[in-house]
């Protein structure tokens, strides 16, 4: 995709994503917010119906969209159960692009995806609106630092620079390598009924040439075909198989049926993956 | 309108429909994919909650609006069933507009309301993604082609041309005059009950002048009153009549009440539509 | 907030709000509209799903969400049950933005909030489409009488001057001062359950520094604790206490629970508010 996203007259986007829904104009009052400060900006929803105040899911969404974007762009990201109390927040330039939102785990898949270049907590009461409330960060913080970065702003000029080795993280089913297998979960559920897994594509390229691959669910190892990558060439019956999903992370599917309901797995079912090379 | 839609400062505009929703940031990345080829352009979404593949009524939807855009206008609609099937994937040069999509019937109303100008398989690689999915043409092929189109690429570039009338469209209650009749059928219920046709009110310049009108839903006739102007000037009772649509077609409504009920038809149910002057 | 929304170069704002729904299409034909007529115009939506046809409901949301606009900003507001009736089409200039819609109250907190500087009834047809339907005046009137306005055309030529006093406002439960009490009442259940009520803040500056205030429900007095900064401040008990809602109105909120069930309240529920020194 790269030579596609290289244009020579840029625009600024912000990216934004939420679970605030589109019914009670919170959303609408951020970009007011963002269209005061930075005009010319362009304003894309990811999307604000994330699961209400469900992190992880808001981490996923994020992940499998934030590549799409062109270099530059700055997401303004708010799933933020715990705002006004002492939770951070931050903003940060990871790979091409930057983030604001809350220190909360929601960006624990860029940072194990991207180079974290830098990362403040916002600190600097200059960018933010005069009055700050203490219920609506989304408006009042994370809009405005993001339509004066978006303007080019400096981030260490929002505030105080810290260790990103010390941000927050979603713990839980991350996958992470143990010897021949990787541990992880499901994430996500399709309209399809397909079960899109925390593993990357980039994390496994052996997927895509060893003979086989197995996924353990919940302690009882399941044998499913190697990848495919049409769900036309999956097999007739039930058998669930694997598939680089249009995510960008593995997929497991049954063709013309629901893998979430032949496998009785859903959002943070733990799955154990192994390829192996025959 | 059309002293209004002559800008002489114009801006590209690509007008997005789709069956996505906007819960899961599909959209989102589609516009991603967007602005990072054609900063400059303004993206308007149609509406994105089509009826989930549903073909028919989404081409009606579309129908219902596209002639509002500017011309000049790229559309990219994706209610696509057959992704990854051996369906086409298309562009066209219809009336003012472009339009990108699958090749199912999405656009069967644009082919009969307006002179297609050329029209093109998508087989020119270097205006997809460079990694296209076989689950996400939205992503991979229709955003930006869409998009380069948006930015003056010429339509005969995207791809190979073929004969307009080669592409697929929707069959079934496709109004078509028979005698002194048009077939046709119901294709949504509005908020209201209000029932509308395929009939574009340019098919039926007499409706405005004569004296009666009839509607026979499936071989039972229902004589309805000649064309009313304003809801308000109905019958007080329950007899159904004719109107102009604001979509631009040919609606059938009862006063305080819904046709729908009152007639027991919905989307599908075929209809012949008689006018006679007196 | 103003140090913020005075950008050198600024572009305009069309801000939309309606009871459209997003799915049949026709919030993306207006903004097809204004696309054609003004180009260079930033589309910002509110939000369409204002409970449909209620006024009160879509007057609040606006009035919650306007000032975080910038300066200029032209508001498309339709909620609109007497569409085609004889109700009035109007626009205005209040405050330091312009507001185009039915004149049916929905502006009533502006009218409350603000100075109106000028108003007119849309009675110039050269600024309408060429044909306007009777059921659709949010694309035929207010779309492109807003689009122009935002281009420049001054508001004195889009129409017929009127005497402010004379537009129409919401009765019931608008906040009236009488002796030591508010009478109004409640506009919104957020999420939590917490209630906003129709009192900005800005008319009881004394909330901040008096010892005690007490709603009164329906004739039941309820003495609520002063008001607390944050939701966390609020005692651990399902004691109700006032807060300074994010929106700029007051609100009763209870901690970890739902003012609404606890005191069986909701949109409507007429309320008294005293405050007292002591």
């Amino acid at each position: 995709m790269s030579q596609l996203i290289s244009s020579s007259s840029s625009r600024p986007v912000i990216a934004m994503m939420s679970d605030f829904g589109q019914g009670d104009g919170d959303v609408g009052v951020m970009k007011g917010v963002i269209a005061g400060i930075a005009p010319h900006v362009q304003i894309i929803d990811i999307t604000h119906d994330v699961a209400p105040q469900d992190i992880s899911s808001g981490a996923w969404i994020l992940a499998s969209a934030y590549r799409y974007f062109p270099g530059g762009t700055v997401y303004v990201c708010v799933v933020d159960p715990g705002v006004g109390s002492s939770r951070g927040a931050i903003a940060m330039h990871a790979g091409e692009w930057f983030f604001v939102g809350p220190d909360n785990g929601l960006f624990s898949y860029i940072m194990m995806e991207q180079t974290v270049h830098e990362a403040v907590i916002l600190s600097n009461r200059a960018y933010h609106l005069s009055e700050v409330s203490s219920t609506f960060h989304g408006r009042d913080i994370f809009a405005p630092v993001g339509a004066h970065l978006a303007c080019g702003v400096p981030l260490r000029d929002t505030g105080t620079q810290i260790d990103p080795g010390s941000l927050h993280r979603i713990s839980d089913g991350y996958p992470v390598r143990r010897g021949s297998g990787i541990e992880a979960h499901i994430v996500h559920v399709d309209h399809f009924g397909n079960l899109i897994t925390s593993i990357p594509l980039s994390m496994v390229p052996e997927l895509f040439s060893s003979a086989e691959a197995r996924v353990i669910f919940a302690g009882s190892p399941v044998v499913v075909d190697k990848r495919r990558r049409y769900f036309a060439e999956g097999a007739e019956d039930s058998q669930p198989f694997i598939y680089g999903d249009s995510s960008g992370y593995v997929g497991i599917a049954v063709r013309n049926g629901s893998a979430a309901r032949v496998l009785s797995a859903g959002p943070g079912t733990i799955i154990t993956f192994v390829t192996s090379n025959k």
